[in-house]
């Protein structure tokens, strides 16, 4: 096994629920180490956060920038950094770390605005370090075998797309009652332009293109804020066409009470059809006009070669969120570890990575234009 | 129990699907018996099938305009007629029957256009007699169980509708082997305008407006024709608004390879939500963010009253497709048996009639106007 | 269409949910009319609940042998009987039935008594008439069908069978309420000595025979009175070995709270498995080690022969338990009318007749000896 | 956060997939890091492992014997073991560990034979140290959740269990093909005298006991070797009694073609019951005679204390097989821990021990012999 990189944290302080969560995914399977972080604008915090992810206390710092000062000086000195801050600080946090020569793994989307990301793109390319975007359901194994089986052709060619992300949390104005995950959500000078469309539109937009592996080419959006005096949309409805002709629709919602985390897609195609859901992640569904319904489990030798290569269970042995996320730290270790060994280095097919984030970018900032003139825009 | 109602059908001839249903939906009940039809426009053909319906071979009529005739002059003539046929004829057949003195249970959607429903609309108020519209699936009773808990308010204000009807079998281009059903439905002069969106498109749509106790009163549809060279929609998706301000999705399609017969409705209010599946009829479930999800069985005694009105089976024995379009046949039945009573008689609540057929061809002729336009355009 | 045969029904008075089941699932296809009946022991009920089936009041008589002689003598006399009264009445209806050339479907269990059916072997064979028995699951379509997938050998030699029938509406004393149709069913001299063995085991334990093709050779039962003061069985479980050198497992329980319906059933092969619940009638799974898991759905027209001679409705439009009960009475009909042609006749090979009752009885009978001795008993 | 225990390692060599399954669960929470290993009986093989789990060289080592020595002489050496080596070994390995005072974490069943446990018993008793055993799937929330549901009397007086642990993979002689985990498990050498009742039968009798809280009193099994040749069983049909009087059966079988690691629970009492699988174990339903049924989602509010006391993850994300076994191993940790900092320490209730490990092997023999005498032995 190779050695474990060095890897240092932005956000995850107390009260952050993905903190942790990157620690898990990026640890599982050895090949990081968290050795630093800058948790929390608060120096007590931060320190108090890096106890409890077991670090040296000298190395919970009190900014970003004092971490990567402090970092690039030292021998054993971090080689990633995780962003897992609101997103308006996405662009500064990344280009500080990628200026000091820091591989960056950041949260989704990308940056506030598109022009940020259209800035991040630049210094990503200039920089020509490793940069991965937590595209969290990417790393799922069946997600991998969808993409593989549209890839395929099996499906014949794809017709139609239904995607969804819906979930009930924001039904009622929770950022009102103080709650932190809500409040910077809702603020459009932290969370950008986008709310519930930023948020998780995002995630069922990538997801699209990823399986499909097919790019939007136009949409038409229609996005609400229901809660009465919340800042941002909350919930969304896209319509949307495909580079090969193909049209779909995807539905983004906080206000869907009763769903937890309803993430879901189906891909229609000429001959057959593909169906996946996130909270039952360890089965998928291929539908055929002439003949029964065949039911994929994770973990079996039959999935594709892109499945196989990410299980780490067998059969009947159900993976989770926390290995759907460890996938993609595990691809972006390869690439790191490439990059660090000093040869040519690129980034792995199935990482989702800058392109991934100006794409979702693009889309947050066209459905809310879409949304502004009512009909239909290019993408 | 009441006498048995004399009812004559059109349409419904060899190779139909529908004719044999609707004679056991009828039936099934004990209400009503099939002694009359016009089942084909071939005399010989109507013989046969009139014989495989064991009805006096008398009474197997060449056409409609015959049956009509020779039953008003038999003191037992039949007192309803079923319209099993294309859209096409659905106006002339209902309007020979009610000037006939019959009452009319028509096939979905109630005529070709929405011109002609307007005509239909007049008729039948001038006629007063019993007309009724096969939208089988209100029928459910779960269906009306989701109605009843839309109407008592446990959702909290309703805020989004997701409705879709997925089906697979148009993927090909059925229409040019000759297949008969394929056929009329996507030729225009026969199916009228829509082709999706009119033969299963409404069934959503009243569906939506069913369940939900909600008007639309705006939408934005995209209709497609996916398989080259045919002349109707065959698929479509329908952004909508509804009277209270909540909005919704309709996706409607034949070219969803895999797709059964997949009419599907969840509906989102401010507390908690309804989900509902035709394939999985007999179980409902209720979604909220705070509790547990709740499923709810057919034939159970905690449902709602109008779901306990329509009950056959004690908990745990499945009701199918049948025995919902039976309860469409009997609420008319009733209607039919209180109107030659001779009293005053009126639509039972539950029933979809001439009001859903009118809304169900202006939603075709508004989806398709919105279509051409490419925006959105008022109900 | 064949002429509708003429039917006479023992018991389904008021208050017996069977009996309109009965009506409908016997008149669904058309093949037979409910002319007759002695509904009730009480003339008076049984007046009452001939006028709510609709049958000619003179006809609705106070003892099946009234009816019997009555029918007998008249030219439009029925042809066949529906016994649907408690077990301990089956023998002597039947009987009487056969005895005046009446053809009988009777409810199962057969008789109430293992004795009592080797008497009515006899006098079947006897009579040489149509005796068919209502195990009315195997009249689903996907029940036909998981029975030519056995035979087909697709699951390779079979080595183990999962089934069971669970209900929770006895969990508590029910009898003691009054409630009429648990009186009987927990009453030995009305059931006989089996309770819910009899009542719903044997359902199970046909199942198992008629979807496996195997006879059971030697069974271990534990037979249990949960409820306190109950005088029958109310949960069981039985230890089972198959003519083929398989063995398996049948649960039948009365007090499985929260059950409503519960018949299920697994048969493992070498090479695969199907699954199969009574409450999801419609779907049907094959399981294979080495591949996806196939979901075969009702109305498609790549299920097998025999699953295809029962289908009514396309894929899509479920079916329930009237459906496959009145499977059932189209296939007695069958019979009957080959019967009355006066040619050869013999039951349909997919319909349970005078031999599963016998099975059937001898089931019960070797159950209770079995938990009698505490051990193993050949069958 | 507490320092990170210093575990090590028997067996999890090349080619077994527990091993660094035990590593990722060890470590998911921070609790614990791995850092020394025998991993194989093969000095050569053992380095590889080690490697290929990133620790010292110079800590992996060619036997138990030299490791505990090796590591009992150094300020850093290792303070707990796991065992994850084949039956036979677990006795030798556990009482070489605890004898130069470090803990054990062992993989099930606890040993090879009944007198084995016995000894062990005796041995972890007089060593007062922690000993865990990896009955993984307690660790799952909604079994945590389950537990807690039948103590708190939700359920009234259970009444009936069923509990079955299914799988395929043994279907053909896979011992013959050399594959090594089919190996070891049928060679009673190695395994022990039970094949499929120790490899898993177990697993199920545990959830069994530890979700009810009710201890086996009586048991009957049925043992078969489907499998020609096979030197065990592969396929188990167990009767239990309860000590409340409950009864119930246990299946478990490694020949049930198709299944996966199909391990299921059903809990009836008086009043509602309990249903969970385990290759979806996010969610949980409660099913009532009276009442809907309610599906219970992990990571939710409204769960039991014990299960939120594991969660990870907000409701809507997935938890997997790896994060069930992390909770044993955290609440392993914290009595590590407490046992470290030398006060009192005692097993945590909800973390399966030695008490389990005995009735587990009692559970094996005990089927052995009723097995063999074809009737009940009291437990």
């Amino acid at each position: 096994m190779a050695r474990k990189l060095r890897m240092g944290m932005v956000g995850g302080g107390p009260g952050a629920f993905i903190g942790p969560v990157h620690k898990m995914a990026a640890e599982l399977d050895g090949r990081m180490q968290l050795v630093a972080g800058a948790f929390s604008q608060s120096a007590e915090r931060s320190k108090e956060a890096g106890a409890s992810y077991g670090i040296d206390p000298a190395r919970a710092y009190a900014s970003y920038g004092e971490m990567f000062e402090a970092e690039s000086k030292r021998a054993d000195g971090i080689e990633l950094v995780v962003i897992a801050t609101p997103n308006s600080t996405h662009l500064p946090v990344a280009e500080a770390a990628l200026a000091t020569g820091i591989a960056v793994m950041s949260d989704k989307p990308a940056t506030a605005t598109y022009d940020q990301v259209l800035e991040l793109e630049k210094v990503v390319a200039k920089a020509g370090l490793p940069y991965g975007l937590t595209h969290t359901y990417a790393g799922y194994q069946l997600v991998r075998d969808a993409r593989a089986i549209c890839a395929s052709g099996e499906l014949g060619e794809i017709r139609k797309v239904a995607v969804e992300y819906l979930q009930g949390w924001l039904s009622q104005p929770l950022e009102s009652t103080g709650q932190k995950q809500a409040g910077w959500r809702v603020d459009p000078a932290v969370s950008g332009p986008g709310g519930c469309i930023g948020d998780i539109g995002t995630h069922a937009f990538h997801l699209l293109e990823y399986v499909t592996g097919l790019d939007v080419t136009a949409l038409h959006g229609t996005l609400r804020s229901v809660v009465v005096g919340r800042k941002v949309d909350d919930d969304c409805t896209v319509l949307l066409k495909m580079a090969n002709g193909a049209q779909g629709v995807l539905m983004a919602s906080q206000i869907a009470a009763g769903e937890g985390n309803g993430l879901r897609i189906r891909v229609y195609g000429e001959k057959a059809s593909v169906h996946w859901e996130q909270e039952t992640p360890n089965t998928l569904t291929i539908r055929r006009n002439s003949g029964p319904d065949e039911t994929r489990h994770a973990g079996m030798q039959y999935l594709s070669n892109d499945a196989r290569a990410v299980m780490r269970l067998p059969g009947g042995h159900p993976e989770g969120y926390i290995e759907a996320f460890a996938v993609l730290y595990r691809e972006f270790a390869d690439w790191v570890t490439a990059w660090k060994a000093g040869g040519v280095h690129k980034a792995p097919a199935t990482l989702p990575g800058i392109r991934a984030g100006v794409r979702g970018m693009r889309f947050i900032e066209r459905a809310i234009e879409s949304n502004r003139v009512g009909g239909w825009v290019e993408f």
